[in-house]
This record gives structure tokens, C-alpha cells and sequence, in this order.
């Protein structure tokens, strides 16, 4: 689908995986006249310059933004706090500012500071690779995926324009959107999400950890499942640590259900009781099927099968 | 590679995601001049008909196994005890008997039963998908993946030849071999294929029962990170409780390692310290460019990306 021109003028503050990519989707789909990326590292200023995803590349956030009547946070959860206090100062009246960060409770706490005649929008596409920089994104990451936005609980009808606005921004570069308030944002992502990236972070570790077996035959014999693992475990540290210290309560709680099904499997196995096990297991299928049917995947993708 | 007529006749027991597969490489290898599958199921053998993957079909064990010199025991490791002590009546001197299964030490001990002029084989491709019974097999399962055979402590020169020839039968479906004891494979799988099955059994688990996010939900948001889960997740639950039952000891070692890594991030979580998570995370992308590296994956399988 695609919306000409919807926005004159857009900022992406960071160029990471997100970032980036939104900046080759925003261009493709012919969002906008004119795409700035702003990013604090020179070096990933001059390979975004090279990669030509951009009209312009500000190294400096105040001429970035100050004539951008819509910003796209596309930084680690952490780093919100003291950009919103920047932004505060340069944007000019009615700006929309979008975030993408994997939290929003938290970002909506950091991003308090702005000024009310600034339209904050928290939104989080669920989409990602586990590869970061400018050079990983791609114009087709956001396609039969899903953005979640969680608006602020502002009543007027300006910020209901903007969040309006955010919704066919989203819409524009191929996702689906669904709203719904931060703090069940936080939940369901901590089951679908980020409770999976810890327990592939610990399996990884403990893997890394064993002694007896050694690195050679984890990468000869990672086709019996470790593998599976190992693409979410290569996601980036430093903004996986921000999502876990930024969505903590959520986190804490799904993991607390994890460890007392892992407990009641450890015990099944420890006293072979294979019923258990068989009923827990029978509940993978079920599910699997439905990610398949929902088109959220397809089956055994890197097989190249030929029957 | 093509070893042209390796072994005259070939029975390969149970048609399922392995059995169906080595059926069709060892066709399109031309490794035999006759391949017979058993399985046990009427069903099952009317669709392994429909499929034309078998010279022979048979649903008696005895018509299927008395006139093959090499036996291909591909039913889950609960099975191979009784399954022996009829093979032991009706297979003819000096058969070649491997078996598939992702144990060895317990697969051992069930075969225990067979006489010494049988020659037991164990062995196990790291290599399968999520699907299972005779559909989902395909001739391409075993190439540039890794079998490993765990010889008997049998010094006589007939089993050595033994070894040798189902080494050559797995390098001729495209697989490369590695020869170790059972007790140290038995405790390489359990890291790097047991643990991410029961973990991925545990999170779907987990996920199922929590009241406060829906199925659909989890379906929408599975590409942050669950749905990688759910691929192994909907592997068969028979055969994983028997491996989890059979591999118990080593199991449970990987898994306590596991868990004790689980509290050292749940309790950095906890108290805010970055530095920790940030440091187990790092791990993860080293391991993950040696899989990589070493042909196990592609990267980003799934995402269709251009640049």
C-alpha cells in the first residue's frame, strides 16, 4: 500500500537495524519528501552517507530535527530519557515523535520531559533481525508484521491526530497495527519476546560454559536445536540489556512461570514420569501450527527441501 | 559423493522423518540395489506405497528383516529393546544393525540383547526437522550435517569392518562422520540438542498457560523472538520423551548448569546490573559467527531480504 507524501519531512534519530531500515521503507513507499537520519557516531554517519538511504546525515541533533514535523526514535530504551530532554528544546510546535523501542512503560516515563505541544507517540514494530547497523536493515522488514502503539492518556484531539498519523506511518511501510495501553504491551512482549532472548542469552552462556564439550562440537552439532537459539542470542547486547532493566516487573513474572515449568519437566525426567512430559510436549504442535497458519513463519525454512 | 551398490540390500525399520529420509538419499545415491522399509503401522506402509521411496514395503518384521545384510533401526530409542530381541531371532550372521537414535549410552544397553555375530552400530545424525512420519522426509536431510558413531567396546576385526562400512553408507547420503564414546555424546547432545528442545518445550509451556495474554496475541508478536521457539517446540512429543527419559543423567547436569546461569541474569535483572547482562550477552554473537562460519546456518533465513 502506499501513501504519497504523508509526511513532507521526517528525522530518524539513530541508524541502527530499525532505523535504517525504516529510512529504505519510508523511501520506497514514498512517505516522504525528504528523509534526515541523525545518528552521534561519525564512522555510522559516513557508511549511512555511502549506503545512500538518506537526503541528509546530521551528525548535530538540532539541525536534525528542527525543521522535521515528524521524529522516529529508533535508539535503545536507555537512551530516550536524555534525548527527550534535547528534543525538547529544538522541536518545533506540533512535532510528532515516534519511538520503537521494545519497552513502552518505561520509554513513556523517559519521555515525560517534552513539552505538551509535542505529540508523543510510543510504538513498537515487532520485527528485527538479529543483526545491527545501518547496513542490516532492509525496506521489507516491517511487512506482514506487526506495530503495537500505546498513546499517552492525552484527551485532545490534536494528539489523537498524531497518533492518527503514526498508525498510517506504519501502515505505509507494509505493517499491520494494533493498540493497546503499555503496560500489556510490556507483558505480551515479555512472553513473546524478551523472555525468549534471555533464555537463548543463558543457553548460549551455559553452553559456552561446559568444559567437557568443546566449542567445535557445539558449531558441528548445533543442528539438533542449539542453532535455533543461537540467531536470537546474537542480537545486540547493548540494547537487549536496556530491555531487560526497563521492563523488569514483566519480565521477572513471566520468568517466574518459566522456571516452575522447567521445575515440574526436571521432575518428570528425574522420576520418569512420561506422561507429563508427553502432555507438555503435545502443546508445541498446536501452537507451531498456528504461527505457520497466521503467516508468521514458514515451515523449516532453511532446509531447501526438495521432495 | 556416490559409492555406487555399497550394500545389496538394505531394511530400514520405521518410516518416519529419518527413516523416510534415508530411504530416498539412499536411492538417489544409488547405495543399494534394494531398499525395504518395516513399519509397523498399516497406515504408515499404505503411505510409504503411495510415496514410492521403497523397493519392499513390509509389516512383518521377520519377511522384512531375514534376507538384508544391513539393518537401519529408525524407530525412537523406547523401542529398540524389544525391537532386538526379535531381530536377534530372525536376522542372518554377520548383518550390519545401526540405529539412529539421539541417545546412545540407553540405546546400548537395549541392544544389549543381540547375539556377537550381529554387529550393533550405534549412531546418530545431528540432523531433522520439526515435521515427522513419511511425508516429511527428503533425500537433502543429511548433507553437510554431522553423524556421529559410537562404536561397541568390541575389538574383533568382523565389527570393525563393520564400523567402517556404515561409516562409508553415512558419508554416501552426504553426511560427514565422527566417532566418539556414548557417554561423551550422549552429554554433547544433551547441550547442544536435549536443552533446547525442553527449553523450548518450557517456554511454549509457559506461554500457554498465562491467562493474561491470548493465543492470538502470542501468534502476532511471535517474530520478536517466540516463534523461534516453536519450531523445535513442535517436534514429536514420543520421541522427546523418550530421549529426555534415556539421557536422563546428562540431561539433568546441562540443565542444572542452565538454571544456575538463569539466576545469575534473573538477579542482575533484579538489581539493575548492566554490566553482568552485558557481558553474558556478548558471548552470543561469537558463537553464532562460528555456526555461521561453519556452514551449520545462513543467516536471517526467513526475512527474504534485499538490500
Amino acid at each position: 500500500m502506499t501513501i504519497p507524501l504523508l509526511f513532507p519531512s521526517i528525522t530518524i534519530v539513530g541508524a541502527g537495524l530499525i532505523g535504517s531500515s525504516l529510512a529504505r521503507a519510508a523511501r520506497k513507499n514514498n512517505l516522504c519528501t525528504n528523509i534526515k537520519i541523525y545518528d552521534s557516531n561519525k564512522n555510522v554517519c559516513a557508511r549511512v552517507q555511502d549506503l545512500n538511504i538518506a537526503d541528509q546525515i546530521h551528525q548535530n541533533l538540532k539541525s536534525a530535527i528542527e525543521e522535521s514535523s515528524f521524529l522516529i526514535l529508533a535508539t535503545p530504551p536507555g537512551t530516550i530519557d536524555s534525548l527527550c530532554i534535547e528534543i525538547g528544546k529544538y522541536a518545533k510546535k506540533d512535532t510528532i515523535i515516534m519511538d520503537v523501542a521494545s519497552t513502552k512503560a518505561s520509554v513513556i516515563k523517559a519521555a515525560a520531559s517534552l513539552p505538551h505541544h509535542l505529540y508523543f507517540v510510543p510504538t513498537h514494530p515487532v520485527a528485527g533481525t538479529e543483526q545491527s547497523g545501518p547496513e542490516a536493515g532492509f525496506a521489507q522488514l516491517f511487512e506482514q508484521r506487526w506495530s503495537i502503539i500505546t498513546p499517552l492518556a492525552r484527551e485532545d484531539e490534536a494528539y489523537q491526530g498524531a497518533v492518527k498519523r503514526v498508525e498510517e506511518f506504519w501502515r505505509g511501510v507494509g505493517a499491520q497495527t494494533d493498540i493497546m495501553d503499555a503496560a500489556h504491551h510490556d507483558l505480551a512482549l515479555a512472553i513473546t519476546s524478551h523472555l525468549p532472548h534471555l533464555i537463548a542469552f543463558t543457553l548460549v552462556g551455559a553452553a559456552d560454559d561446559l568444559e567437557s564439550v568443546s566449542q567445535g562440537e557445539i558449531v558441528k552439532y548445533s543442528a539438533g536445536g542449539f542453532r535455533d537459539f543461537t540467531r536470537i542470542a546474537a542480537s545486540d547486547p547493548t540494547m537487549w540489556r536496556d530491555v531487560f532493566l526497563n521492563n523488569k516487573d514483566a519480565i521477572l513474572e513471566v520468568l517466574g512461570r518459566f522456571s516452575e515449568e522447567l521445575a515440574l519437566l526436571q521432575r518428570a525426567i528425574r522420576w520418569d514420569d512420561g506422561e507429563t512430559l508427553t502432555n507438555s510436549f503435545t502443546r508445541g504442535r498446536l501452537l507451531r501450527r498456528a504461527i505457520v497458519d497466521a503467516g508468521q513463519e514458514t515451515e523449516a525454512p532453511d532446509f531447501g527441501r526438495t521432495r
